[in-house]
């Protein structure tokens, strides 16, 4: 884990405007990510208040060295060799740049410059992602979910003792503000004799964190639970769209498939590990009665710290909202507390068998719920099936989304004594199916 | 569909030695890959007898020009710009490689000297795999397998409707001759109260065919039925290894994970769909009483040509065969015939829903077994669970893979009136578990 250091300290303020208690980018986060200013080539920028800067110009104004200008020079248009280098020319990196906007920066009048306004530019994804897992470490909502795809057996013998995961879609993973686009499918309606064609009408989302992998690891050479945390370079938000009718007539025998790949949607900032180390907290003991995890998923420093307390958001705007000119409506406020399993466990289990994790794969969580309706990872959930619809200002109803519907997911880690930070935005607005 | 041309006349020799005749490639196949020559960077390269043809020094020597040079242009150390011209430029490729390689060809004395020694050569994935899919098409073995994991209801209600595919993992596929390590995993014996951690004790392999996706779709525009075809650049052969004990523990609810994910095996060619052209034959006509399939995954010309006809062959070597010097035992002999599902559906399918397929991405179409216990495309279909092993003649039995067993996947088209062809040797040896 991470050491709590200076960059950490509450009294460090930016001489950049609005960086002070921003409530996302203070000084204390730094996040990384490849942006475009005003339509020019993506580049690798860190985000600070509401601005961001660009880092190869930074190294280019000879403003780093050592390890930190390595950390830069790695990355290109996406972030991948920069993360492949690990913690240590990340922190360097960090440092620095710390260093470099605080408030008192002899350097300031070199770096103003290289700050350009967050609101014109545009975001990418921060890196190439080779391949993106899904794992499924909210028990809540597998419980939930379990309920209503096998009301007999909802939590399967398995969970408790293996962190389920599955392979999903690389492809159509966009940064945050690209529309969705209401996928088409085959679904079988309860009463239907046969199966139908046309487009999801159980369209939702799915509140989770992403895992950004760092160094990885050659085929055939796990990653020991020990080790797992150096391999782990930031995190994300991930709304793993999922469309219920088709999932519930094609997960049967291989998982999910259609239901998922038609996108899903990230915030385009990495939140470092570095970034993360204050809000670490123990993982929450198990219920009187759950198993032991095996040795492999078992450490002394991962139980101690290897969860994490930062507040998840869900909201909801719609086109009545918007026209009525109200604010979106908050679904749930959940924690990552919930995980059942730590990141730790999904990386060491995840190569247990030999696969090899690369720089710049992405792990989903799973949907993160946390044991009250008010605090459910996806509408599914909330809306107990679509039985119990959602009721908003604007006199409508959801029980799942429709078009012209966004939903917006925020992240806050906030701790005593400590600056609170923020992840950034990860929402989309949701288009009509293709005729 | 790709036309049947003059590339494929039977009477076409080559001054290429050895190649005439060749099982696998003769010059009416002339695949495409990617080699490195005694250690040197690798390039694009077309097979032809026991020579591989340098393409970017063809160019080089200005043999090539129109769109078959801008096919070898797009081609760097991996073939994904060239798959992502789509079928001009790979057929004009082909076309003027007939022509040099032909008997009488006047370039000959230049074409020469750009010919490597195959066995000298390494030969590398022919593209970068951005996402890889499998599919379960071969519903013999859907059948087989779903009677040992589901006794009660082993082909499920939604196979003869929907495509089944899941996404598999694209970091662990390497090239024929890479050994693989045997993972280490969960498992739940079933006379066990709880999971145990180990090597995996009933190892097996997959026949598969490998699928080579071209263009590809943007995200959220799915690829027609009817357009499919021309997203289908060539095909190899796939072993999709599979360590049955973790899979039956850990499949449900998500599907397979870590039993696929430690490796997965092909055979660097890859058979064009002009190559392939003479062995494409009309579907088999679905058993009476089985659902039509719904209006987008039906097309008139896909029925009528879009199966194929490849006979494929497993062959298992043990340390025990080799040290008595005697050949490889044949396991079975299977057919892509058996395939309930087309490539072309398999296509229209995945993207059916928007999501995007690009160049180099793999589809793999599942385990293709045949109807009799002789054409299993797995060890776990053949010894019926490891309940009934093979014998060999060696002396030994296998109900599961040992370490130091090799299993070798060949394939062959074969039609009157043309030249076969086959698609080289996909081959990996089994190494004991890390310690």
């Amino acid at each position: 884990m991470s050491a709590i250091d200076h960059t950490h300290a509450p009294a460090l303020r930016s001489w950049v405007p609005g960086a002070d208690g921003h409530a996302d980018f203070p000084i204390q986060n730094l996040p990384l990510g490849v942006f475009s200013p005003n339509g020019e080539a993506p580049r690798a920028g860190v985000a600070i208040g509401e601005r961001i800067l660009d880092l190869p110009a930074l190294l280019a104004a000879n403003l780093l060295s050592g390890t930190a200008a390595d950390a830069v020079e790695a990355a290109g248009a996406t972030l991948n060799g920069l993360l492949g280098l690990g913690a240590g020319p990340r922190r360097a990196l960090r440092a620095r740049l710390s260093e470099l906007l605080a408030e008192g920066s002899p350097a300031r009048n070199q770096v103003a410059p290289l700050l350009h306004d967050a609101a014109a530019a545009q975001l990418h994804l921060p890196a190439t992602i080779g391949d993106y897992t899904d794992f499924y470490v909210g028990i809540h909502h597998a419980e939930n979910i379990g309920k209503q795809f096998r009301p007999d057996n909802p939590l399967l013998p398995n969970y408790k003792h293996v962190p389920i995961g599955y392979h999903g879609r690389a492809s159509s993973i966009r940064p945050s503000g690209i529309p969705v686009r209401r996928p088409r499918g085959q679904s079988k309606p309860p009463d239907a004799a046969e199966p139908v064609f046309g487009p999801s009408r159980r369209l939702d989302y799915e509140l989770e964190l992403g895992v950004w992998i760092g160094p990885g690891n050659a085929l055939g050479e796990p990653i020991s639970i020990g080790e797992a945390h150096a391999h782990v370079a930031g995190v994300c938000l991930l709304n793993d769209w999922s469309a219920r009718d088709i999932q519930a007539w094609e997960y049967q025998p291989l998982g999910p498939f259609l239901s998922k790949n038609f996108a899903s949607t990230i915030s385009p900032w990495i939140v470092t590990a570095e970034a993360l180390a204050p809000f670490r907290i123990a993982q929450a003991p198990r219920p009187e009665g759950d198993p032991r995890p095996l040795p492999y998923l078992t450490d002394e420093a991962d139980q101690r710290l290897g969860a994490f307390d930062i507040r998840l958001d869900v909201l909801l705007m719609t086109p009545g909202l918007r026209e009525a000119g109200l604010a979106p409506h908050r679904i749930s406020a959940s924690n990552t507390r919930h995980m059942y399993w730590t990141v730790a466990q999904m990386v060491a289990h995840h190569t247990s068998g030999g696969c090899d994790l690369r720089p710049g794969d992405l792990l989903g969580t799973g949907t993160i719920s946390g044991p009250d309706l008010e605090a459910c990872g996806s509408l599914v959930e909330a809306t107990l099936g679509g039985r119990q619809p959602l009721r908003l200002a604007s006199g409508e109803e959801r029980r799942f989304l429709e078009d012209g519907d966004e939903v917006i997911l925020r992240a806050r880690a906030v701790r005593d004594g400590f600056a609170s930070i923020g992840f950034g935005e990860c929402r989309a607005e949701i288009l009509g199916a293709v005729a």
